[in-house]
């Protein structure tokens, strides 16, 4: 048999170290949530006696076996200030499979989905995982690269949309809108420069299937993002100075279009 | 001269001591507008040489001399972790006087404000004062105990807001809910079993003065807090689980109470 060649070497040793790749999810909150997902595979379950029995129920649902701890030694490593409530599980990123049968959605109905250019704080991504599922959005989607990965304190800030809102990483955030758009989604980017207000925006496409397109603060949306929107929409300012939180702009912009 | 009672005493010190308290704010973006803000007192000013040049208009401007230092020794008092850029002044909490007054700013239109309900997080505290700024309220107001303190974390998450949007501080919120009340605002609490969708509130009240009062996630509003609201709002969901973060829901309640 031939030798493979080394790019498949490196593919297979990649992918099998992303197969390998866990995370700690910490918090009676989150760990509740994780447990509760049964698409989530864990590895282990580490808790004080205490977060044992607040979480018994779960436990006992998933028929894990816990590691039950000392929490003042609590052995997990987590970033210094981790609230963990005595409470962590060590698991595998949530596979969300296929995320352009995702963003489309059981078909019945209009979709709204949203995409992220580079946001990179986990606070603000896990807020916009929570705006997206009150909203009903059926996806967040976002490069693999310089978007906040799932972690811990994503997960935390999220407080359990993690589990439930699907968070989709594709290679290439410009060949994902073009392949939306041929699914029929016309994209909205927001930025301050917006020709037209969000709810007026809103009220044309009541009916289509809408993305939402948000850049990270600062830097904002990228040249091949923006020229990939069919249009750009503002949040309408009171003062000619500030500027919104992006998953402040990203609830007011997701309320705009879904209240119909 | 007779002795003055202990009480006396205790209050002069409390006043000595809150006048002696000082913040340090960190990061380029924060520096910047303290220095452009005349009401903020400016203790000291501690730069790296880089930040120095970054910051030369806005230091020039306010005819301050910087401390330059080494960014990799900078010797000021900062959480672990924070990105201070080169650039930090140690500044006296602002001082925004009448809080009633404020409330009811110019007496030219109707005014907005928001109460928070022991809304503890600096970064949410933050992104509501950006929020009140960006949709023309005139003051949040909170009480002085079990609210985010004026904190650089604060300061960075509020992106220079909070040189420019009151965050007032009171003794007791409930008496100043019953104050506002009789100055004209009408009290709309935001809470999930509210009996009718934020807009349609909205719509009734786009006349007259208007205070959006917010709990805390978790707790939510307190009882005295929720009894003196006229009415309870709530923001339309899509799906019957999950939950907005509250600077979200604050941005979202703001964006429909003043786009008229």
């Amino acid at each position: 048999m031939a030798k493979k060649p080394t790019w498949v070497v490196d593919k297979e040793r990649g992918k099998r170290a992303a197969a390998a790749e866990t995370l700690w999810l910490f918090g009676l909150h989150a760990v509740r949530d994780a447990l509760a997902n049964p698409a989530r595979e864990i590895r282990r379950l580490v808790v004080s006696r205490n977060a044992a029995d607040k979480l018994s129920d779960s436990i006992a649902g998933r028929g894990i076996a816990p590691e039950i701890v000392d929490p003042r030694k609590f052995p997990v490593p987590l970033d210094p200030g981790s609230v963990h409530q005595g409470a962590a599980v060590e698991v595998k990123p949530l596979d969300w499979g296929d995320w352009r049968a995702l963003a489309r959605g059981d078909g019945a109905g209009r979709s709204v989905i949203v995409l992220l250019d580079r946001v990179s704080d986990p606070h603000n991504v896990g807020a916009i995982l929570r705006s997206a599922e009150v909203f009903g959005a059926n996806a967040v989607i976002a490069p693999a690269r310089h978007s906040a990965p799932e972690t811990g304190a994503l997960a935390k800030t999220a407080s359990g949309a993690l589990e439930r809102m699907p968070y989709a990483r594709v290679g290439n955030l410009g060949d994902a809108m073009e392949a939306l758009k041929s699914d029929g989604f016309w994209m909205v980017g927001l930025a301050e420069e917006g020709a037209e207000e969000i709810d007026v925006i809103a009220k044309r496409h009541a009916e289509g299937h809408v993305a939402l397109v948000m850049g990270a603060e600062g830097p904002g949306l990228r040249d091949r993002t923006r020229a990939l929107c069919d249009e750009l929409a503002k949040i309408p300012f009171a003062r000619d100075f500030g500027s919104l939180n992006v998953s402040n702009a990203a609830a007011v912009a997701l309320y705009a279009l879904t209240r119909g």
